[in-house]
């Protein structure tokens, strides 16, 4: 299709998808002649994505092409491919490695770990900035005298361990790799706001049942 | 207690207590002299939650007040309570009433809550802040073209409804009504970052399950 076709189909203006162009978020067109180029499929999928990111997702555009270039990069192997892309997404903070909670934080995200028995998680411990995070979450709770409760915590992560068996058996429904890691990025980005309002809508749900309103 | 001592036991300096007593985020302690005060247990807890959303959450002051009131109100009754104070915490986007994918994504948020059966959701409608910014959520996934299907998403809430149950148990843990809410809230902001984080993690967890690294 032509660029006109392509920004009716995707609803995005000619001078944003040039934009997008020049800026290395979406690959060139098929050049067919001096000023024309031709546009497939995949070039629609791809400014979705790039929708997702930096409209929804409001992720600045170097850091939009960091995620695509983790997507794109078919010398990884699925699971790390997929860990780049999310990894290359905004997180919360770092813990504060100064902070007196911090290594007790840790302690607690290992013994969380093995409890559950993600030797993944494990074996990459901070290189993975989700890792972090979640450690600077727990040292938050920590520092204000928050409970700590590794039963909880194991409670709460078996349940996302559902949600996250869902999510790869939605993203195998999709045809190539490069399809299914677009899959995931998007729904990190469009899910998880998604996820947070549901859970607030359950807990309410679930207070109206027990209490009344 | 004396202010010294609720200072010493937070980790909050006398400073930063003052000017949250200043600005009505803590109650004021039980005058004992014209330069005294006695503070309790309660002001130790309450200072904790403003910590929370403050320092964590990164609320306003403004907002964190407007939480604090509905904690605080007791004239509510506990479903409504929780609720108000959770509405007050900041959301994602409302819906663009514009944009023409907003009805449509309103019918699919009707058809979901129905088919969960979540009927306090149903009649609350538009009235909360979550609800709204679920049908934003939804918005933007049929603005994008992105599939939204009732039963994908239906699968997630059954998930987030176990979680909320794990969550109200948690919280009949603790003594009076008012402690329920503020754990509640504190919930909110401690542990949402925390969860999806543990998504993330239990995503690349069950990646290397299925392909390896």
């Amino acid at each position: 299709m032509r660029l006109s076709e392509l920004s009716e189909r995707s609803g995005v203006s000619t001078a944003t998808i040039k934009y997008y162009l020049r800026e290395g978020l979406i690959p060139a067109g098929l050049r067919v002649s001096a000023t024309q180029a031709e546009y497939d499929e995949g070039h629609l999928r791809r400014l979705r994505l790039v929708r997702a990111l930096i409209q929804v997702g409001r992720l600045p555009v170097a850091t939009a092409r960091e995620v695509l270039t983790h997507v794109d990069d078919e010398s990884l192997g699925r699971t790390i491919r997929l860990g780049a892309a999310l990894w290359a997404l905004p997180h919360g903070p770092s813990p504060d490695e100064d902070a007196p909670e911090t290594a007790e934080a840790r302690a607690h995200v290992a013994a969380l770990l093995t409890e559950l028995g993600w030797s993944t998680a494990l074996e990459l411990g901070d290189l993975s900035p989700v890792h972090r995070s979640l450690v600077a979450s727990v040292a938050s709770l920590v520092r204000l005298g928050y409970p700590c409760d590794i039963g909880y915590l194991t409670r709460q992560a078996r349940i996302m361990e559902q949600a996250a068996v869902h999510d790869l058996d939605e993203m195998e429904t999709y045809g190539s790799e490069a399809e299914q890691v677009e899959k995931a990025v998007a729904s990190a980005v469009l899910y998880e706001p998604l996820l947070m309002s549901l859970r607030r809508l359950a807990q309410s749900e679930e207070s109206a049942r027990r209490y009344g309103l």
